[in-house]
């Protein structure tokens, strides 16, 4: 746990869960936090900002107006920026890219500005913009004024009519030789550029990503520096159509924005051409590798695996702790109502997201080193690990953001009613995660990606080529389910590899059948796409539950740990295995006994996390500010603050609402 | 479709889905209605509310504050029950729970008051609580005021600390005799009502339940009139607390309130004693029968199946229209973008749930029925159909809402980015539907529920006592899937009736061993609980597709309407078999390559189902009004009609926003 008095209050039952731990949490807590340093540095941060009361909120911002929402987080997202220059550690970690991510994102950003931060986008999409795509004298010109917040950017790609599918956007910037400017447009409304975060009113720059057109022909999309508002008024440029999207689900104070150009001029100089240039005649120069800009969406797609399973952590702690305190109904007649975590049912609800948290964690780890790697390879270079990256990526985003959406959603109905409380918090992690699901490459979108890779593997396969390591596995020989078969924790590896090798062998074929029969390839995999995406949500599971083995065994860890992640993985493996125990049966690895064994063990490893529940969750150490939860807070003293939350409402300063004088006496009295 | 003018604009892509219907697609919103009077009223309804502009939100709710929220809400709810005697059709149809039901519901109700009506509680609970429970003189004093208005009650249950457990409730009611009242009291703050919709600042009555103590013997849970705040100044009464639980997910203006007692006295008469009574002394008179108020809550669990049914079609309407509309990548290289409805994986998406929503129909209809039929028998002196509805009533309850739910998540998940902003509606059909998993009886428990009845049920057989009709098919015999396979709809409603036998058999006896190895039973169901409750998933499921078939064979149909639903017919138990394919194999019920025939089947089924998917949904017949949703819309104009609602958003009429001069411009001055 964080550096705490000692004896910090908390009710009875946590007491009692938290009177026996017998694994060092704080090794759990380095673990995920990335080390030591950092868990200290994190916490370093979390005080710094959290002592600050500029962040408290004057009510809850769902009792405000949209627009009293949007001023209140953007006054937080303002005070935030010049407090960072308060402290030069915590500059200094937030001047890069990564650490920049986390004081806007999931963690301790998400606590602070709790609907969306509308300054965001600037720093994670906007400046590394710059940065990666921007030349040695654009960078002069913009950077610096952008880190000091003289011009605020945003990243306009998405538009109204088009999202995922980058050739069909439809703005265009055409090149005019003669002022040397690009005139910018919108053709039609569905070229209205529809989502960008800060984009509404905040911003007054922005990449915009746009068809280029030069001497008569286009180029596909580039990205152009553009100004949007003038840096004195602030009002929208004349040729510049700027406003806000409306309400969503959540994250509504991210402050996304629409778009649309009329003859609008830009100077040449504001095209980012570091890898694509026009010249100023009009001559277009094209980039020499178009994949190198595939290295950002890489990063941004494993910062969402680490955001979501932020997410989830969240949830899983106030659900947890909740059903340590929550007692109802009986279980032995006779007997005072248990503590719900006593219920297997509810032990299978929470216990097998608590796993999940690791193997996602595992996995991210994996992908991010594999993409250090790559980043070295390409100074060397060699971009020969890019395909691999890249998969892997899309794979993982989509793994571990429909896991922890459906995670999040299950830890709130957990809760009950209560989980539908705004005070629960868990509306609002719930509807900022399943965002995820959507930007940044769709998951479906994501899983065709991956199929694609996986089919291509299967052919180069069987013209003898060499496959990547991640999809080697494809060529390996199917296991038998009817001889000894080892089903330790490395062996229901091996069970998923050969399964999920024949899964895709078997849609390969069904995929070659249909060509065979004559039907054009694409229209062939349209008609498998259901079943191809299935074996790429496998294949992805399979990756994931071998880094979750892999890592618990070679990591270094005190026993106590290990041991207790040792069942988190049994308990993951075993778990994932009964949900899809059709593809093992079918693909025969294992038999209807192995199932029936591994229902009974996964029984007992429910019984056997049990104790340790409230512990595990503990040491993902997540602050009280940062779980803002009234069920989930680390006192346990529920329904206390459950109150007091619910006394601030404003509907609650008046016995007698205005609503009634207004509305309802009249109906009362007018006898009906 | 509803009565329109006969060349009705939309946009090309839905001319083309209409252009070639082959099937009567009023006869299907007749089904749907429940008859074609049904029908014709429900479109008067609709169309009686929908001209009357006192209905209309001055802006969306999403940019209001709560206390705004709330007022409206009320001033609308308010107006309805006026309006209601404008019309005498209208006034007699809302005169029984049923017709009032749908006016407060998901459909007209829904569109009127879209995030909850204040009255409501009042008329699906307070009412019914009256009839049902009040004695003749109670209906006398009471009933006709409620009618008219002059009171507002709710009803008071759940309370902060105690949910589904009613036996755990702690509100006391302590009779005293010397002035012949009850004594209503909150022990402690776990014992505070918390939930009841209406109760915070709207109701002026409630039905109370309390423990029942007279003659210092508690009688246990019985229900009270207890007035809440006074009927001139609507003032709370001295000894009563209440106010506002805060904000939530979804349903923000049903005003959720608490309540609290101290030694706060109401008279003797003010118990309701239709069932138990109270006399003058203190002598308590028990019930001749404790199960007959069963009969509401199964009313109330059917009425949530009809609920969120109507939802999922909400949803599923805007995103199959939507995909219709939507283009996006390609399928053929170098061709227009298709339509997002001609890719397998979004067919895959959506045609299941339109199958979904007939299923779940015919199950309900079912339901009722058997529950109409009950009614009958009790009035004749039968309960002996009680047990078998309950249980019925109890899965389908689960099976619907967390069916439907899941389904609408998709539905919006199916609409990409756009799926997430208000004005598509999904988000708020989403949190209004998903609530209905945790309200009136949380699922899990739900589940254990109907699988004590199937343990209980396998014990009988075993026992040789015959067993009710539900539950009959325990003790087939199961089908070895090695025979010549009859694949038929009637073929797989028998493999899902071995498979199912099969499972509850495999779990009666893990139980029945884990009590023989010495473990209390109590204590047995509990670590086998998690396994049970997938048990009353599947015998629910199984029951759904029996009903299904049953119905789409059995009923009178066209022939073109029939040859739909016998195909969505098949898709559904096709998808459930595919999706549960583990339980067929583990049984022996079906074969590794049944189960790739069915697969290929479904694939088959996606492209026939297609052409046909927009007037399907279509005749649904869902009003604009009731889709509330920019992308659902029936001309189809979707960008035009995201465009304009975004321009309403208040922070668009001003191009500068205030914040920015007081939050950001300093910021961006300051020179950071």
């Amino acid at each position: 746990m964080a550096p705490l008095p000692e004896k910090r209050f908390c009710v009875p039952d946590l007491q009692k869960e938290r009177a026996n731990c017998n694994f060092d949490q704080e090794e759990i807590t380095n673990l995920i936090d990335g080390g030591a340093d950092q868990t200290a540095l994190r916490r370093k941060i979390e005080h710094f900002f959290f002592s600050d009361k500029e962040f408290l909120d004057p009510v809850r911002p769902e009792y405000m107006s949209h627009e009293d929402r949007y001023a209140n987080e953007l006054r937080k997202a303002c005070h935030m920026m010049r407090k960072i220059n308060e402290d030069d550690e915590i500059q200094q970690f937030a001047g890069n890219m990564e650490g920049m991510r986390m004081l806007v994102g999931a963690g301790v950003g998400a606590a602070l500005c709790k609907d969306g931060n509308p300054l965001s986008v600037h720093f994670v999409m906007f400046l590394p913009c710059l940065v990666g795509q921007g030349t040695i004298d654009q960078q002069a010109e913009w950077l610096g004024r952008a880190w000091a917040g003289e011009i605020i950017g945003t990243y306009a790609q998405t538009e109204i009519g088009h999202g995922t599918f980058l050739r069909g956007l439809q703005t265009t910037a055409t090149y005019d030789p003669d002022t040397q400017e690009f005139i910018l447009n919108s053709p039609s409304i569905t070229a209205s550029k529809w989502w960008p975060g800060g984009l509404a009113k905040t911003a007054n720059y922005a990449v915009v990503m746009a068809q280029l057109y030069t001497k008569g022909v286009c180029h596909g999309v580039h990205g152009f520096i553009v100004q949007l508002r003038d840096e004195e008024t602030h009002k929208s440029m004349p040729g510049v159509m700027v406003g806000e999207i409306g309400p969503r689900l959540g994250l509504n104070t991210n402050d996304n924005g629409f778009l649309m150009f009329k003859n609008y001029r830009i100077p040449r100089k504001n095209m980012l051409m570091k890898f694509s240039q026009v010249l100023e005649d009009g001559t277009y120069i094209r980039p020499k590798n178009d994949k190198l800009t595939y290295g950002t969406m890489v990063f941004v797609r494993v910062a969402i695996c680490h955001d979501s399973c932020r997410q989830l952590q969240r949830a899983v702690t106030i659900a947890t702790r909740y059903s340590a305190v929550r007692h109802q109904s009986e279980l032995i007649p006779g007997e005072p109502e248990p503590q719900i975590l006593d219920y297997q049912t509810q032990q299978y609800k929470l216990l097998p997201l608590i796993a999940s948290v690791f193997g996602i964690q595992f996995a991210a780890m994996h992908v991010w080193k594999t993409y250090q790697q790559l980043t070295e390879d390409i100074e060397a270079g060699s971009t020969a690990l890019l395909p691999e990256v890249h998969i892997l990526s899309c794979g993982l985003k989509a793994l571990s953001s429909s896991d922890t959406s459906s995670g999040v959603e299950i830890c709130r109905l957990a809760c009950g009613g209560h989980g539908y409380l705004a005070s629960s918090n868990l509306p609002r992690i719930y509807t900022n995660t399943t965002a995820a699901i959507t930007y940044e490459g769709e998951n479906t979108v994501m899983w065709l990606q991956v199929a694609r890779y996986l089919i291509k593997s299967c052919r180069e396969a069987s013209q003898g080529q060499p496959l990547t390591k991640s999809v080697s596995y494809l060529t390996a020989n199917p296991v038998s389910a009817h001889e000894n078969k080892d089903l330790s924790n490395a062996g229901l590896v091996e069970v998923f590899k050969s399964a999920v090798s024949s899964m895709v062998s078997e849609n390969y074929k069904r995929l070659q059948q249909c060509c065979d029969e004559g039907e054009q390839y694409e229209l062939a995999w349209n008609r498998c796409s259901v079943l191809l995406a299935q074996c790429a949500e496998a294949h992805t599971r399979y990756f994931v539950c071998e880094q979750y083995v892999q890592n618990v065994e070679n990591l270094e860890f005190s026993d106590g740990v290990r041991s207790i992640l040792r069942q988190l993985c049994r308990l993951y493996l075993i778990h994932q295995i009964t949900l899809n125990q059709g593809l093992f049966l079918r693909t025969g690895t294992l038999s209807s006994a192995h199932i029936s064994t591994l229902e009974g063990e996964l029984c007992e490893l429910l019984a056997l996390l049990r104790p340790n529940a409230v512990n595990i969750v503990d040491s993902f150490d997540l602050h009280d500010r940062v779980l803002d939860s009234t069920l989930g807070c680390w006192d346990g003293d529920v329904y206390q603050r459950m109150f007091e939350e619910a006394l601030k409402s404003p509907l609650n300063q008046t016995d007698v609402p205005e609503a009634y004088h207004k509305y309802l006496r009249p109906l009362m009295k007018s006898n009906l």
